[in-house]
This record gives structure tokens, sequence and C-alpha cells, in this order.
């Protein structure tokens, strides 16, 4: 029998059908669950893609509906995107950080900074380039509701993340983020732990939440053949208190803006 | 029998003796890997803490021995940072980015923009705040390596990563990110794939290495209970080409410099 130290498993849940203003996800994905005989274990975090919550809570914005502004046509003329797309971004914008052509990187009102306030035009339905799908609207509360949802149905404990892909400054490609948490610890901090010489250990805060959402995004894929929820499984993780606004790094401690 | 769409495992391997300057990393982690009974499967990616590659490498710093230079001093009295230190840390840096007191966020010589060149005075032998460990000096090239014994003593193939837990520009907390690769996938280029409406995805580089890292992260520990190696299984995410500086965004390409 091999030995492991520590140990974790991700797996993904088949057969969620396509999400529609309106549906309730947490009943999806039990149902997905009982339809594919899995049993969640206490501890265990669901890890949900944004885009299903965005869906289900109906983020979409026609761009056919739109009005842009002087600050949309402004950005829109720099950067060469459609300046009504430019007006979807800025509603959900606290300000731009950086632009270049078709690109305005920014802080959501949130606190998140991402390219285009994580606007997306791919994976929904409609005429191409004619709508797109903004953020969940609070997608801490949507990780609440999904939490509460599931432990009703199964009893839990379990945690709940709302994961998205999100661009890095200084690193090539997306990675899964924590931008909603309930029920799990976002933000580890181990300072005050001694390491192996028995000296404090200094810098030791460490981004649990979304080292959990990275995992659970190797299995959700974009493309096609892609399954927006993922369970992981096997890490004692829980937390009563911590959320994802927890992983935003306060703007008066930014270094880069 | 529960069915999961996709699924993946990651255990660390227990066992592992204090690394020092010249030991075999390879070697270390296949005894270890035996002693647990523990056999590594085709297309498994192993994660390497970098600080035991370092060891190994013997890229420890006495301070004792460091003369600072001017830059090196003036650095000193703007961060408070002991000034032999921070000669260490320069001589890893391309370029300082962001001071604040006691941290200097540069460019490391490879590209990678981290706190302090990633220079690590936790965990290591000696007396407190006299000695550092300076990152792997090629970590694709300490990943080559360890893969090419790996695969000689069990077969193979497999992938290898060298990991490092590093800070981000606007999340709280660091993350696992790959330094260095080789055998592995870390930079999937999913762009012009179909999404489920049959569009073409646009925005689809997904920084997988960085992800392998962050799962492997959740178990490998810092502090004194952690294990340095940790096998993620069930991707599959073999690469022949792909290395850890593919995760390295051009600094032509930065727009927060």
């Amino acid at each position: 029998m091999p030995r492991y130290a520590q140990s974790l498993a991700a797996f993904t849940i088949p057969g969620l059908p396509e999400v529609r203003p309106g549906d309730d996800v947490a009943a999806l994905i039990g149902d997905a669950l009982d339809a594919a005989d899995i049993q969640l274990k206490p501890g265990d975090v669901i890890v949900v893609a944004q885009k299903i919550v965005s869906k289900a809570e109906g983020r979409y914005v026609d761009l056919a509906d739109v009005q842009p502004g002087a600050e949309a046509e402004a950005w829109a003329a720099k950067t060469g995107k459609d300046p009504r797309l430019v007006e979807a971004i800025l509603g959900e914008t606290t300000s731009v950080l950086r632009w270049r052509p078709n690109l305005l990187v920014v802080e959501h009102k949130r606190g998140w900074v991402m390219a285009n306030a994580g606007a997306d035009q791919s994976n929904i339905e409609g005429r191409e380039g004619e709508r797109v799908l903004l953020l969940p609207v609070d997608p801490d509360a949507s990780a609440a509701r999904i939490r509460a949802a599931l432990e009703a149905r199964y009893g839990g404990p379990y945690g709940v993340l709302i994961a998205d892909s999100v661009g890095r400054a200084w690193r090539v490609g997306t990675v899964g983020l924590a931008l909603g948490a309930a029920g799990v610890q976002t933000v580890a901090d181990i300072r005050g732990q001694l390491d192996r010489q028995g000296r404090e250990l200094k810098v030791s805060i460490v981004g649990i939440g979304d080292e959990i959402a990275a995992a659970a995004n190797l299995l959700i894929g974009e493309a096609a053949e892609g399954t927006p929820v993922a369970v992981v499984s096997g890490l004692k993780v829980l937390s009563e208190t911590q959320t994802g606004a927890d992983l935003v790094r306060p703007s008066s401690e930014d270094l880069f803006r």
C-alpha cells in the first residue's frame, strides 16, 4: 500500500446542463451529483466557474441597448474596442489602470485587477460580438447561497468557491482565482508557525483560495468539452469567516498602480 | 460507482531527508518513493519545491562574506534591509521595480518579478539572519536533470516542475508558481478551439504549469510539517518542448513596469 504524506483529489461532475437566467445553480449541481452517483464528503470544496453563476444571474448585456458615454468613446478610440463594450466595462470599473490596443486593464468595483472587468463574449448565446456576460454581482454572496443550499441538501460542512480564469501582469496565461468564497479558508496566515530550524516563519500568508481555484481550473475547461464545476477533496480548509474579498490586496498596499 | 467527468489526484511523499549541498535530489525522491511503496504512473507530474533544489546546489550565501557595494548600501538605507542581504539580492537582479520598507520587488535575472529575488532566510540551517538561500541557478535545467533521472529509474514519461511560493501585486498571499519545468506543458494555447456555441475562443492561453504548481503547493507546506515534493497525477499535460521560461511574460509586453 502506498503511504502518502498528504493527498487531495479533484474531479468534475458530468451532465450539468447549459445554465439560463433564473436557474438555481445549487439545485443543478445537486441534481448532477445525484445523477452521477457522486457523494460529497464533509470538508469538500465545490469550485464553481463564475460564468454559470453569472448566467444564472442573467448578467448579460445586449450591446444594442448600450449608449456609450464620452469616456467610453474616448477609450474605444484609443483601444479600438467597440464603444458599447467599453461602456459596459466602465460600468463595472473603479478605474482604468493600463491599456493597449484591444485591452483595458481595470480595477473592478470589487477590487479585482483584470482585463476588461471580466466582461466575456465567449461561451454565451447570441449573435457574435453583440452580447457580453458580466461577472456575478457579488460572488461571495453567490458562494454563500450555493453553500447553504448544498449543506441543506446533503449535510456538509462544505466550502464553495466562485472561480474565474484571470491573466497576470508578469506571467503568460491565465490561472484560476477565487472571486467568491463561503465556508472555506482563502488566506492562510502561517506566520508564527515555526520552520524546521525552530525559527518563526516570516512572509507566510498563502493565498490558498486561489490555489484551490487553480487546481480546480486544471479540470474546468473553457472549451466545448468543459465542465463548470469541480470538487476538491481531502484538504482541511474550512473556515466560517473568510471570503473571496480577503484575497483582494487593498489598493493602499498596491505598489504597481 | 461515482462517474467523474475528469479527475486528478495529488499527494506528497513522506520521509524525504533534509537536503544538503551536493545531494542528488532525484535519487532522494526515488528512494523516498520506494520506501513509501509509491509507484509513479506514466504522465505523472512531479513538483519539487525550489528550496530543496537550491539546497542541493549549495546556493547559500553567508552574509559575513558579502561586501555590499554603493547601490546595495543605498537600497539598504531606503528599505532598512541588511546591506549585505541587499547585495546578495542585487546579484540576482536585472532591475529593482518597486520598494517599500523591508521589501524590494525586483526582476530576477531569469525574468521573474518577485520580492527580494527569491532570496530566503527561512528553513535554512545557520545563525538567524546570517545566511540566505538563493533560487536555483537554472530551474529548467534542474527540472530536466530530475526528469531524466526519474525516467531512467522508473520508465516514465513524467513531467517535472520546480515550484516556488510567490506573492502577487493585487492579491493577498503567495501562490505556487512553476519556475522550472521539463517534460510538461506549462502554457496551453487553446485559441482556435471552439466554445460551446461553435465560436472560436479568443483569450485562451492558460498558465497550466502555474496551476499545477499551485495545486501541489496546497500540499507542500512551508512549515515544519512540510514535505517538499508532490506528485500530480491524472492530467494529460506532457510536452517535449515547453519549459518554465515559457511562463515568463517578456518585459516588452509588461504594462506594469
